[in-house]
């Protein structure tokens, strides 16, 4: 029982050792410990450390052993530029041209222009021609998660020599796991998987063995659309593809993880109008940037609001008991047009309203909100019967919700589709944006019902 | 270019002779046309067909085959039921025994105790042990998703025996690509990739090239945290331990990417208010009773609201000006509370929230609640006095704003923390139930406030 590796125990001892042996300059020991561990808990150990401390690793690792970290190594934007000026412009470049080609995009995407332009000019060559093939392709789209570093081979092999191939370039592609066959004029004509190789004998032909059912993305294809392949077909890696079908990549399950976690926290954050990079690590003065833009246009947006509900002041003066139920109505009207929202954003990420018609979809809202418009209409009505003992308040109450809730739900659903068909990102029209409009149109309902009833209310 | 493979048509297509064949009853083309395709489009496929055309499917194809479709169906809760009860109990029981035993589990977790019993005692009584094993983990830890379907070998071999044994037991194991390296007494010793034998020569020993520095989780961990370090650590499979570290079984990166998916739009949903299972291709009725035990239960949390306001009936009477701006306060209150919601909550969800203290944290976000408060309440100070040309009214109104935003935005961090401290899923306090709760907040100061004031307040 004492040798249960108790994980986080083994991190901790790791993180003790590592750091004497950097403050006592033990190259070899460091280097002994450090090279041992995933490169994940690599980049862990190495964002914690300060620069001064840092600097020293640079001496210690090769750039390519520090690439190997720097694909593990997840920082906020600007962060980057930061991390690669500690190093030396000849140690940086190096290290770039050893990264997986994807990764070192993405790091490269980070920075200026005249930075990239640098790094590239002293970098071999080879490694730059093929970072620059993958830097022109735009973001969030299939090309540019994707890697170059693929195995292919051509169908008229065997098994046999087909192992060969894989060995020789195992060390440098990023999945071994599926190998793409190519046909005469270098396009896709099947994927084989090492499982299909494993399993056969070393004399079978590969166009014998080769799935020619191939399932692709194109280049221009939105990353979630990748994500979303990949997830419901169960794939390690999906082949990219130009509209001659020729194969210019593919984007392995890891960076795919990636995305949907990125994709699923942007929505989130939308969904709550809190900018994305608002993190719990941030310092109060940061936190408050990233969200004071919303809250300002919320605010004067707010004050529209006020402004519309200043003009019912006469109404209000007749009845003040009506004050008391502007945030009731408000508030539901917020409610329910959130989750019509939720509905629909979601529907759109998951691809499943390609499948529905638009119009379907706003007829059930339509339903939806008549449904929970007329009984939480029926609910409030006798409850505030019951309350205040007037009958006519709770008339005057139940029917504002029931007109809001059906008004509420239609606008949650109708705007974020407007949106969508209009190649806006939907997740855009966050939940309080939609709760704010909502909140207009249910003053101006209840006011307007309110000022019909005005003879019949408690002075 | 005519060769280019068009998806969309190659699919439709395929949908068309299906149809057709079925229709025909032509099992041989059928059986043809459909093993060739990706089981994930053969679920696909299946799930838009009516009862009649699935039962005829159930005699064209044999469970075993129907099994690799089942592992690809993704239906509702009560759907697979169903699906079920069409089959003969026989045909079902040999079909759940012949998928892999994960998904298997999964199916029978959405059925009744009496119906898994009765389909486990007509089983292969090999299969039925598998699945019992499985079947008492609790819901969404490692042990509900792991699958005993993985491959193991003892140190002491060399690479040539490891390969045999894998081509044996490929046909049954959920992944290939991982190999685990047990020691005498059962217990993990390491891991090797399928990588590592291929590039290593037949005569190297296993103990020389594994790699012990193994990241596993225990059985009882959540699925959130498997999730994470699969992504993390970019695997392509984990394996599960008891806490002797004996290895009871793995989780594949496919069904990580299905609990990643499942887990965001839960968090959505519940930021929203809605049930998770809401999704757009639902009937207006079923959408309604999704979403009414949300809205009854904030329909009254709104009239306590309401309630509250009215004891200030008098307030208003005495300024109706002072109604106009309930909703811009409420609405602030709502809006900063979210915010500060949705970033503890993707903290915990992340697991950036284990490195922060809580008490950080609740420090942080006071500080940002005083920097948006001092901001907005400013600004909307200066517009209303520009605006209603009341300097008294607008301070009542920013002072209102200053003290919401802090108060609101504590609120909103605090609520999930505890929820967190105490083991509720911090996502259950949804934007809604927040905004809720600050709506009163934000009434009692508003309204306290204006008390102070009423004197200077434009009658």
């Amino acid at each position: 029982m004492e040798e249960a590796v108790n994980e986080k125990d083994a991190h901790h001892m790791d993180r003790k050792l590592l750091i004497d042996s950097l403050q006592n300059e033990d190259m070899e020991k460091f280097r002994d410990e450090f090279l041992d561990l995933h490169p994940y808990d690599q980049a862990s150990f190495f964002k914690e450390l300060d620069e001064e401390t840092r600097e020293r690793i640079y001496h210690y690792l090769s750039p390519e052993e520090m690439a190997t970290l720097f694909e593990n190594l997840e920082m906020g934007d600007d962060n980057y530029q930061d991390v690669l000026a500690e190093m030396t412009p000849n140690y940086a470049a190096e290290m770039i041209s050893k990264m997986y080609v994807d990764d070192a995009v993405d790091v490269l995407n980070e920075l200026e222009k005249d930075q990239v332009v640098s790094y590239l000019t002293i970098m071999d060559e080879e490694a730059a021609q093929e970072i620059k093939e993958l830097l022109h392709y735009e973001e969030y789209t299939a090309g540019s998660i994707m890697t170059t570093d693929f195995i292919s081979i051509s169908a008229n092999q065997t098994v046999r020599s087909a192992m060969y191939i894989l060995k020789n370039e195992a060390p440098k592609a990023e999945t071994i796991y599926y190998i793409y066959v190519l046909d005469d004029e270098k396009r896709l004509a099947g994927v084989i998987s090492l499982r299909d190789l494993i399993v056969n004998d070393d004399d079978t032909m590969i166009s014998e063995i080769t799935n020619d059912r191939i399932v692709s993305v194109s280049v221009g294809d939105d990353q979630e659309e990748v994500a979303r392949k990949i997830k419901d077909y169960n794939f390690l890696a999906l082949p990219v593809v130009d509209f001659q079908n020729h194969l210019l990549g593919i984007i392995t399950v890891d960076d795919v993880m990636d995305v949907m976690a990125e994709e699923a926290s942007d929505d989130y954050s939308k969904l709550a109008a809190v900018s994305d990079m608002d993190t719990i690590d941030r310092s109060p003065l940061s936190a408050a940037k990233k969200r004071l833009p919303w809250l300002i246009i919320l605010l004067y947006l707010g004050m529209g609001t006020a402004s519309l509900a200043a003009r019912f002041e006469a109404t209000l003066e007749k009845a003040a008991i009506l004050g008391a139920f502007i945030t009731l109505i408000a508030g539901m009207a917020g409610n329910t047009g959130t989750q019509a929202l939720a509905v629909v954003v979601r529907g759109i990420a998951t691809g499943d309203l390609e499948k529905e018609s638009r119009l379907k979809l706003i007829l059930r809202e339509a339903g939806t909100g008549l449904i929970t418009g007329t009984i939480c209409g029926i609910l409030v009505t006798i409850t505030i019967f019951i309350w205040k003992g007037n009958i006519f308040l709770g008339i005057l109450v139940g029917i504002s919700i029931f007109c809001t809730l059906i008004i509420a739900t239609l606008a949650g659903a109708i705007i974020p589709l407007a949106m969508h068909k209009f190649k806006i990102d939907p997740a855009v029209a966050s939940g309080p944006f939609i709760t704010t409009i909502n909140d207009i149109i249910s003053i101006l309902i209840y006011f307007s019902i309110a000022n019909l009833f005005m003879n019949f209310l408690p002075k």
